[in-house]
């Protein structure tokens, strides 16, 4: 089976066939007899880019036996929970750009960018539910609950300059680590794979999830809109510390301390990252994501050796390794 | 068995144990290891007031046999599935008041509104999940499909002055009846009730939810705030057709409907009024909702006499004399 990653850097050549697979599957659950519910679905639809969780749930599986209907169906159900967290966060963060196309909040409204991101959510738990399975039912709507959780925490720590490591680490933990982890240990568990590896391959995941949050941040902070083709800049504007900026604020005193707080309350982009870039923070949280990689890497001892562990690695390298 | 309408109209003295129950699994499944996420749930918690939906799913039991947990379940469930519309319409209606309290919206703003949304829909699939059956799963998700469609078609009409009642009855039947449908269809079929008499309770169900609409639409017009307990005259000012408005524009011409066009654009609610009152649309509406319990009642006739029975009539009669 030959393994290679395309320009995506995420996607996996010989994958093709079952990415399209969930491409279908996606489009039959959405499609609707109502004409203003096709258009919008037909514009979310675009919003699969890097099809990671997908991805993870094909691999996961390929790497202790088959993969089939199952795993199609729930690497669809996983893309269309992650897309209607898409179009709620746009909402939240009042985001203008995604996927280089208007996100649908400005292009309709938040109105029907909050009905869409719930029709999204309800059809991806009918999708599972086609599955048969009560158990991947059971869990998938435990991994959502910890999602909205790690939203609401958020919610709850904004423009809250005294927010720590540990407290930034379990709400992305919730609001993205546990979701790629649910991939990974569903597409093994599907496959068959002896528990312990299973928990080998969700640990995995969410430790890649983190580590992809972490380089999130600092795309916000450092990337180029038309590279990573969304909204930058978000997260100073709606008062959401990320980690360069909490190890920063938790080592610098004095007038920097000073600067940086005035530059977060004035919402003044640059200066900010003069601060961070002068003390350090930026180069320490991308050790931080580098180490949490690492970390992951190592799960993959439990599992087979072979080409879909190849990529499982070469993926988790590629996280922290993206300009987009 | 005791039945009686308390003074909720709606609430039946003897199903007091099992709504009790109900409340507890709501209690359980919402708790969160993380207080901001508790101190919300406790907010919405209050919104549960007539508790139709939890009703509705025990009565069409009773009807049949004997009521169990998986009844507590699906009632838990639906009821959280009707909360969870609730917070999300108060941030598209931009209402401030519900249940005589503070809307989500207005206490926390419409991101943590969103947000708690979200929370309250994947935790009811979860908690739906706890049944173990992939047919319930598979119906909800159904149910919940079609209700965003509703509103989704609802909000592409909004503003729009040539909406007719075919399309209008659309909207409602998906955004309000098929819950209500869904109700009387599971509770019954959980007691083995015959396939024909479950569809004859599911079109009870739709047939008093779309009356339970008509009447919620004339309270948002003629209704007193302090007894109905919510925000009201948010239908014309979100530009929501209602369907005294539709009936009356339908059939007014020359001055009349130049007036009635004017005080909708104006969002002048005492103009519009006493347009409606001159037509006679208002009684129009009121006969139509009247109509359609006659017609739901009539499905009655296939459901073994009894007091459930009775109570599940009383219950539609009571929802065009409800002034909450």
């Amino acid at each position: 089976m030959p393994i290679s990653t395309n320009s995506e850097g995420l996607g996996i050549a010989s994958l093709a066939p079952l990415l399209a697979e969930v491409s279908k599957a996606f489009e039959r659950q959405l499609a609707s007899d109502l004409p203003p519910v096709n258009t919008l679905c037909r514009h979310v639809e675009r919003y699969r880019g890097k099809m990671l969780r997908p991805t993870m749930v094909f691999l996961s599986g390929q790497a202790f036996g088959n993969v089939g209907e199952r795993h199609v169906i729930i690497a669809a159900t996983c893309e269309m929970i992650h897309m209607a967290t898409l179009v709620h966060d746009d909402v939240l963060d009042e985001a203008e750009v995604r996927r280089k196309g208007s996100t649908v909040n400005h292009l309709r409204g938040n109105e029907v960018a909050v009905m869409l991101g719930d029709y999204l959510i309800s059809n991806a738990f009918h999708l599972c539910s086609r599955a048969g399975d009560p158990a991947l039912n059971l869990r998938l709507g435990e991994v959502t609950n910890t999602l909205c959780e790690g939203e609401l925490v958020q919610l709850s720590h904004r423009e809250d300059l005294s927010l720590d490591e540990r407290t930034y680490f379990e709400i992305v933990r919730r609001k993205t680590a546990v979701l790629i982890g649910a991939c990974c240990e569903l597409g093994a568990r599907l496959s068959g794979a002896p528990e312990d590896s299973v928990a080998a391959l969700r640990r995995f995941g969410e430790g890649i999830g983190v580590a992809f949050q972490v380089q999130d941040d600092l795309l916000d902070l450092e990337g180029r809109e038309d590279v990573v083709g969304k909204s930058l800049g978000r997260d100073l504007e709606k008062g959401k510390l990320t980690l360069p900026v909490i190890i920063h604020l938790a080592r610098c005193t004095g007038v920097s301390r000073e600067r940086t707080i005035a530059a977060i309350r004035a919402r003044d982009g640059s200066a900010l990252m003069a601060e961070l870039t002068a003390g350090g923070a930026l180069v320490d949280a991308r050790h931080r994501a580098e180490a949490m990689v690492a970390t992951a890497r190592a799960e993959l001892a439990q599992v087979p050796a072979g080409a879909a562990r190849d990529a499982l690695d070469a993926a988790a390298l590629a996280i922290v390794h993206r300009d987009f």
